[in-house]
């Protein structure tokens, strides 16, 4: 179920308003910044190249909070990458994020992280978790981020977009995952989930698989709309793939999404419910 | 628990009378291997140079079935990295396991196992996936292997040795993990495993957390020893990192967990359970 039948209303207070909550100052950056630029869009840049990375950055930078990357994926990644993404991250004032979904143990992760080809936390400011190997994750990633001497925040996988899913299969999962996530908020700052809420207005929540009419994909993603996201689930930054990065005309498609993500928070602050 | 109370006795069968009933290739390749070059230690290649890499893929490569690699955590990899473990896999009759845990829709997983610096299924033998993204990650997984049109085996991560996983913590979540897998049994062989016989005597378990002595680590690694891991709890794979690629003779170590995780199984064979 998309909506658990008790969940509470979302909450109406404004991104500004929950970032003094926040302890870790990534996820209190991107509440503010989201009520600064009016905007509460994450692209998720999930094409192969450089050249297009660069390109779409550039083309949506204007239009969003966070952009989403899988450097993994990009078949010509080098640190000139890195650094140009920081660039244009700067100049339009949106974080990165890399979705790496870290899921091995401590020690694993401290060097899956900070080193590599990628070395990812010298560059992102957003990364994230899945909850399975359990709060070892979060030591290993805390000794990465530490290490690079930059502020990193992460989020924890609560909750995901795809058809038959553990976390909204195994009636613990979410739980579980939020009690390893609030137990250090100077690191984690919220959650990939499919709904608000989760870990109390100090948390922030951003939900993938979203795109204007909904339906799904041939492997399994299942989609749902700005308006059920922010608004009746209560979630806070809306993830936009292909509705995106597969439009004819980025710029203009980010644009309709950051004013149907927009319009929906909006909404909710006027306790306006969808 | 580590033995769960209602646990059948480990399967006394030799790999190679199991290898039959396997409908992956790679899994059936492996069992055979085992037996054939009398050993079921996979060494775990947790170095962050390639020249670290080769030389402890050289050093230990009599002596184990499989070498476990972290790609991404290596600083100067490149196609010749692959190039030359492949070399040494061949010359020392071993496989290579990319240990990349996917853990992502299947839409995304195409492009992490196929695409991006490191070209996984091109070269690796064995890669891995973590149940929690539902089936549509295996769907994926298949996709990026047929594209390469090389012979390529799954494993599911179905239990973790990380204290606190939830895996573990959660009942529903080994048996979840377990049913999606032996849905796609010519792609599927095995498990990331803390026991032997999830999925019945045509599915490998394979064991991580191995190390003379037990113990743990700072970042929530709990170890096992091989008796305890072949003979009592029934894997057939142990999975040996810091115990051998810190020792300060790898070659020598490598040979010393060779010699205790086959008697081990000589044991288990005989019926003489530890």
């Amino acid at each position: 179920a998309f909506l658990a039948a008790n969940q509470a209303a979302p909450v109406t207070k404004t991104y500004t308003a929950r970032a003094a909550g926040v302890k870790n100052s990534v996820g209190a950056r991107l509440l503010r910044l989201m009520d600064t630029k009016r905007t509460n869009l994450s692209v998720a840049a999930d094409v192969t190249t450089a050249a297009e990375l660069l390109r779409l950055a550039a083309a949506v930078g204007p239009h969003i909070a966070v952009l989403k990357t899988h450097a993994d994926t990009v078949s010509d990644w080098t640190d000139d990458t890195a650094t140009a993404l920081r660039l244009l991250a700067d100049e339009h004032d949106f974080l990165l994020f890399e979705d790496r979904k870290f899921a091995d143990i401590g020690n694993t992760v401290v060097a899956q992280a900070g080193g590599g080809l990628h070395k990812i936390v010298n560059w992102a400011d957003i990364i994230n978790a899945h909850a399975v190997p359990g709060p070892g994750i979060l030591s290993g990633l805390r000794v990465a981020v530490e290490s690079a001497g930059r502020s990193v925040g992460v989020l924890v996988l609560a909750q995901m977009s795809s058809a038959g899913n553990l976390a909204t299969a195994l009636p613990g999962y979410t739980p579980a995952a939020v009690a390893m996530a609030v137990t250090e908020p100077d690191l984690v700052f919220g959650f990939i989930a499919m709904e608000g809420g989760l870990g109390g207005e100090a948390c922030v929540s951003m939900t993938p698989g979203v795109k204007m009419g909904g339906g799904g994909d041939a492997l399994g993603q299942q989609y749902a709309t700005p308006d059920r996201v922010v608004g009746t689930a209560g979630s806070d930054v809306i993830i936009v793939g292909r509705g995106i990065y597969k439009a004819d005309d980025p710029a203009a498609a980010a644009k309709e999404y950051r004013e149907a993500g927009w319009a929906a928070y909006e909404r909710r602050c006027r306790g306006d419910q969808l």
